[in-house]
């Protein structure tokens, strides 16, 4: 039989197979296009054109046993060094090829960061709500995860009761901005609280703890919000990167992590992630797309795509009546239901549209919906939107 | 402060640093043509143009959407059923695309298979001498790697020994072949005698041992010599397959995992395996190179290269008196020591020849000589080869 951990998770893995399912389900009755399917958080955007001309010249010119080898753990030296120039010219930041390890993805990044830092028991904070995989990660190795009650009236993090949950055995804190689900970016002002925070708890009980920032959606802000880099407000603090929402590479498998030099124990630290990545089975992140990304750095996938979606979806959800945060980055909104989440979830379902309640957040109450979508499932839902609003006595 | 256990592995990766440091120092002051490194398993022969053809082709043609984007976490359905067709082809096997989960290379796969089955403290056996990272992989679950002291007449598997050893704690065992270090390939009879042992020990405990198989080496096989397939012997058996060295693809980490029907369990099993993929961090094996080698399962390095390799490197090291255990797969050469492994290996330096201690794969006694390198690497380094058997007394 197998292991009583993996048993659970498959369990529990039923809910999100059963929603994809119930997707499937209706698109067979009333046809794909009539099922308004807000669940996925997946590009709809293609990879911008230089990504496909990029890779094939590296085909065409890069030695073959090169372009698909080993390289060191940590990933080409020449594309960490590309990666830490682009960041110090966007972010003023002074990184060199020496404080990136190239992973496979955003995902693999906070494996290698967790494994390298956690001892079994040690607890890791995060904010609700939040993304539920990292429940898993921190008990790959042992860790438990708790979260921090939400701030309802800004979604930034409730930092008061973030103060009175780290205690000394709290060894990181994950954060995540632009946030999945909420769309939230933290600010300057969040950042540095959260800074002043960590550093008088180190302090206190003299031992790190660990800012692990993960920044999948970093290029998906709007209106030119800016993203502060969590490196120059806090010394203890890894950046986790990935190409998959940027770039639109989801599938392939490709990001970084920074290491900053200011952080404690910075030799050793850089040399067990490196291995760590190793070790977990990564090995390295994948070798054509390392390359490829080193000369993609200035590209982006087209944001006005999404942005078009968020103004459409927020403002018609709002003309209904419903509450929702607006967003100012990646492609989620996150609204708040006239019923309990799983109610309204399951009524959404009725006129054939699937959101993703709250609770999976550890959030209740709200529901997150994807409008990586194309335009039209959000103006065509609005029907289906306009009678739920009805049923609960919004309008 | 990083965790205990990367604390512990970044000290002795030093040992593996320290030779390859040892290697660029002879470089610098010898010529890197005149330093005979045999230490590394890196493939020195190109991945066959067909993967580039295959390449240009896919990204010229596919929907990038499709092919950079996210797809069930066991990998596309239409790679995963080529790649089962392939098999049934060849080894007369009945797998389908539900048989089979495409994995981050094999170290992915070995990672995803033991997630899968292991609880803290389940043993896990294997053979010496036999590729350290397997303890580490299990270390990562919680487990404890046990190693079956060596037949040193044929290195096949010591069946005596390890029908002793197991016991009602044994959860897995992990065999290798074409093996790393010693290129030994396991027989017919050899698996029988795994398959009815283990197979006696699942009835008299009442529980599953799985049969773990890790086969990166499984295309480089030479004179013709047969690689039985493990699943035809033992119905609890696992295969971790990687195109690493079949297809000279090592860095871009793609390779898969079966899991036979007749597996006990097996739909839940199947299900766990694919949610460890995306819990570890992997999410999927990377997408475009998934696309790539569903399309080249007929394509191979030319194996002639090594083959030559082979022969020259075990003429040469019997002509001058050692005892070499004779290579029918892999890329080693696994050679008895005069002296203790590490006196030898410490020795073969003063002639700028860099080989692995035995040590290094719990099997003092003995060196990996690693034959992926040029041909001249061996030829001219047979003369050092000569003066440390003078030296030894061998001649």
């Amino acid at each position: 039989m197998i292991s009583e951990m993996m048993k659970g998770l498959a369990g529990k893995n039923s809910a999100i197979r059963a929603m994809f399912e119930e997707g499937n389900r209706l698109a067979a009755i009333y046809g794909r296009e009539n099922v308004y399917d807000f669940s996925l958080g997946n590009p709809n955007f293609p990879a911008p054109e230089a990504v496909k001309e990029v890779a094939i010249d590296i085909l065409n010119n890069e030695d073959t046993l090169y372009l698909h080898g080993y390289m060191s753990n940590a990933g080409y030296p020449d594309v960490r060094k590309a990666i830490a120039d682009s960041l110090n010219e966007r972010f003023e930041t002074k990184f060199t090829e020496n404080n990136i390890i190239m992973t496979v993805g955003a995902a693999g990044g906070l494996n290698v960061i967790l494994k390298t830092v956690l001892n079994p028991g040690d607890e890791v904070l995060t904010f609700a709500p939040y993304f539920v995989e990292y429940g898993n990660y921190v008990l790959n190795y042992g860790g438990v995860i708790k979260a921090v009650a939400p701030d309802t009236a800004t979604f930034q993090p409730n930092l008061t009761a973030f103060e009175e949950m780290i205690n000394p055995n709290t060894k990181a804190v994950i954060i995540n901005s632009p946030n999945n689900p909420t769309g939230v970016v933290y600010s300057h002002e969040t950042l540095t609280k959260i800074g002043e925070i960590m550093s008088a708890k180190e302090k206190e009980y003299g031992h790190e703890i660990y800012l692990i920032s993960d920044e999948p959606y970093r290029e998906l802000a709007y209106d030119g919000v800016d993203v502060p880099y969590v490196t120059k407000y806090y010394n203890d603090a890894f950046v986790a990167y990935s190409w998959s929402k940027s770039l639109s590479l989801p599938g392939e498998r490709i990001g970084y992590v920074v290491i900053p030099s200011e952080m404690a124990d910075f030799t050793i630290t850089f040399e067990a992630a490196s291995i760590a990545n190793r070790v977990l089975g990564f090995v390295n992140a994948p070798s054509l797309q390392q390359r490829i990304v080193a000369r993609c750095l200035n590209e982006n996938t087209d944001l006005s795509g999404y942005d078009d979606n968020r103004k459409t979806l927020y403002e018609g959800l709002t003309a209904h009546g419903f509450e929702c945060v607006f967003p100012q980055g990646a492609f989620y909104l996150w609204m708040k239901t006239p019923v309990s989440d799983k109610e309204f979830s399951e009524a959404a379902k009725e006129f054939n549209i699937l959101v993703v309640p709250g609770t999976s957040f550890a959030c209740p109450g709200y529901v997150r919906i994807a409008y990586c979508v194309a335009k039209e499932t959000i103006v065509n839902s609005m029907a289906g939107f306009g009678k739920l609003a009805e049923k609960y006595g919004l309008k």
